[in-house]
């Protein structure tokens, strides 16, 4: 983005919070085994969407009457000689469209001028110890008491102007989606009994890191499907299994792509698969068509819902009125998460600020099992982008724990549902734009269909 | 390993560090844009050692007359819905030979307990905020005071016990050899004019990935090898460039393995690189013929030093009385950085444990520019797996600094130095175990001699 982006979000952001200082925090280099093994570096999301400059150790204040002051560490002739040319400080500033700019060192006593002077400092809620610890060191304060002076205005002002996406925006999560495109790509052939998950895993992540593209979140490649937070790929593929892949990859400015499919290993569906695949599909494609401004996402997750529903019910796992058994989250049994979350910079956008994101001020989670996990219920509005994840899930613990409870038995065929112990999970997610009128699936298409998938595993 | 090993590592431990109690803390989960978008958990490498549990928020206390505990989060009822099913905190605790385990956030109480008995804790330094809140949490303490209660004795204790590797361990390193290997093969056919980096890295990391192997730490693959912290895949490769590659993976216990390799992109070296390349080759290969126990890493640092400026001297870079010129540090104008250093858990191994691990205690590092920056000094022991990594550098930035301050005048020719600005740098990097009688070195070779190298490019 060009420093006029920059300026305009920032002059935006004051606007909407115009009394006192605000504090963006840049990241710094996390440490993996020793302090300087670092992970791959990921500078702060609302940094990259109001300053954009993509290294360690910055930090941005915008003090009152309009100062902005960019902090960073001043280059040294070592630096030359272990780190070669790189653009100088005063160079960073530029491109953000800032004109001052300081020795990051100088960043604790600017802030303690501040405070002296009575002006309140807004910053964000810390979400790594690391932050916590510096946000503590330069208020002068304890570490538990770093939570308490989190400025709501500003998080919710964020929400405000991080929810809307721009064209710009968008291509980034395209480019993004582009990459997925390849890594899917690059999948199929993979996908055969034998192989193990680690080798489609692999695949994928280096395309994207011949790319030179990070991985927006730690992928899921499973043949346990039905293990929602899985992160291990060291099982084997077998003939009738399901192997369930949710990845994304990051754009030029770290922007994220959020793709699900579910493949059969075997290459073709068997009948169950199918029916449950169609199902959810189904579901999936009517939360897309219906999905356009001033419709809450609530209500696409419950017509997604009871579109599943429908389907469970003609293979017999689920009876009764399926506008009754979703209401009363029967449905959630199969459909354990919620439809989906925005999707940005950050691949759970702004996550890190909480239901400011997904709920209207006010308005609580349901604690339903199931609505409860849904991350965004608020109603759309041209610019959103989110992502479209419906999925139906067999999970032994779960289906056994209901049934000993007796729990919603008028809508459960729990005799028919124990034969699917072992059936794993199906989950299918696209990322979607919200326009004026309704939504656009983002990106070149990826296989989606029963028929599309099959052909491109070439079963 | 198998419980019994774990134990008698314990013991060990406890008999060099006999009084008071010992606390060894794994490791959380890292955070990356968002609490619960982790970077791939990497398991504390003291901790892999001595209890081997490679999962988050774990925490072993040694006590007093022997007890030991295992602390963790309890498996929850949600655990298996959302995670699946796992070994019970129990059966990790007897996988590491350890009899008691307790809910993880009783760890507090516990400690508090000792330290109103007067028991000193031991706990080794921390290297990442999030370990420096807890250990301050843990000891209710302010976090600048964690570091003053640092336990010398531990730590000393700790690095006797890992700088010598049983066979076992070995055979860890060279697991993860064996992938760099193939890693290598990966990379030759993309070591081309017109590809860039990025390819090169992205699909040496996928062949890691697809074997369900992390990187022991960002690797380096460039053209501006002469660039020595140098983490981005940006550029294009041309014909005449050579292409640094620095990169290593992890065994399944998470032992690492550290290659480096040079490779002409034009498939040929051409007369110039040849004759830097076969110096630094050299060099290398007389370290680790001389390498043997009582031996001391500098000697071999010196040798390899000496070793250059031979070869510099008779391509007319260098000039004068080559002992002189090591000695007064001339060589470090090409040459600099140290041969190497420990390998084991970590890739620098023990490198949060500071200057115990590399020099004897009550020495101090140089600080002559080139051998200050000389990780291991301190004499060979058989069980030692040490690096071996010599190279050669034109770096513009430092010729110039250098020429202008007119530094070593006697030893360098400035005026050819400065025809080799571009032509980056030279390094080719072991792994070698120190055995009884001299050294081994580590895994299934890699192309290394011209003629090797060449012929692996297809040249």
């Amino acid at each position: 983005m060009n420093p006029e982006t920059y300026t305009a979000r920032r002059a935006a952001l004051r606007a909407a919070v115009p009394e006192g200082a605000i504090l963006l925090l840049g990241q710094q280099e996390t440490p993996r085994n020793y302090l300087a093994n670092p992970y791959p570096f990921r500078q702060d999301s609302h940094f990259l969407y109001f300053v954009g400059a993509d290294l360690p150790d910055l930090a941005v204040l915008l003090l009152p009457h309009g100062e902005e002051v960019l902090f960073g560490p001043p280059q040294t002739p070592d630096d030359l000689v272990w780190h070669g040319p790189h653009p100088l400080l005063g160079d960073r500033a530029a491109a953000a469209g800032i004109s001052l700019h300081a020795p990051v060192d100088t960043l604790g006593a600017r802030i303690a001028d501040l405070t002296a002077a009575g002006v309140r400092l807004h910053y964000l809620p810390p979400y790594r110890a690391d932050r916590t610890l510096r946000l503590a060191e330069l208020l002068g304060q304890r570490p538990v008491a770093v939570g308490e002076g989190v400025s709501g205005e500003l998080v919710r002002a964020v929400v405000r102007q991080r929810s809307i996406k721009s064209d710009a925006e968008v291509a980034q999560i395209e480019d993004a989606l582009a990459v997925s495109h390849e890594m899917y790509l690059a999948a199929y052939p993979l996908v055969r009994p034998g192989r193990r998950e680690s080798e489609v895993a692999g695949a994928m992540q280096g395309v994207a890191l011949a790319h030179d593209r990070a991985q927006s979140f730690l992928p899921i490649v499973s043949v346990r499907g039905e293990v929602l937070h899985n992160n291990s790929y060291d099982n084997v593929m077998r003939e009738g299994d399901l192997l369930l892949v949710d990845s994304g990859t990051e754009g030029p400015l770290c922007y994220a792509s959020d793709i699900t499919r579910t493949l059969p290993v075997s290459g073709r569906f068997d009948p169950v698969q199918r029916e449950i695949y169609q199902a959810v599909l189904d579901a999936q494609l009517a939360a897309i068509a219906a999905a356009r401004p001033g419709v809450t996402n609530r209500e696409l997750h419950i017509i997604a819902a009871r579109q599943m529903t429908r389907g469970l019910r003609a293979m017999g796992l689920m009876k009764g009125d399926e506008e009754e058994a979703v209401s009363v989250g029967a449905h959630a049994l199969f459909y354990v998460h919620g439809l989906g979350h925005m999707l940005g910079l950050d691949v759970h956008d702004m996550e890190d600020l909480g239901d400011a994101v997904g709920y209207p001020e006010g308005e609580k989670r349901s604690d339903q099992f199931g609505m409860a996990f849904l991350r965004l219920a608020r109603p759309l509005e041209p610019g959103f982008v989110i992502t479209v994840e419906p999925g139906l899930y067999f999970i032994p613990a779960l289906m056994e724990r209901w049934e000993a409870e007796g729990k919603h038995v008028d809508f459960i065929d729990y005799a028919r549902a124990r034969q699917l112990v072992g059936f794993g999970g199906v989950r299918i997610e696209d990322d979607i734009l919200i326009t004026a009128e309704g939504s656009r699936v983002l990106g070149e298409p990826i296989p989606k269909t029963v028929q599309e998938v099959e052909a491109a595993l070439g079963g």
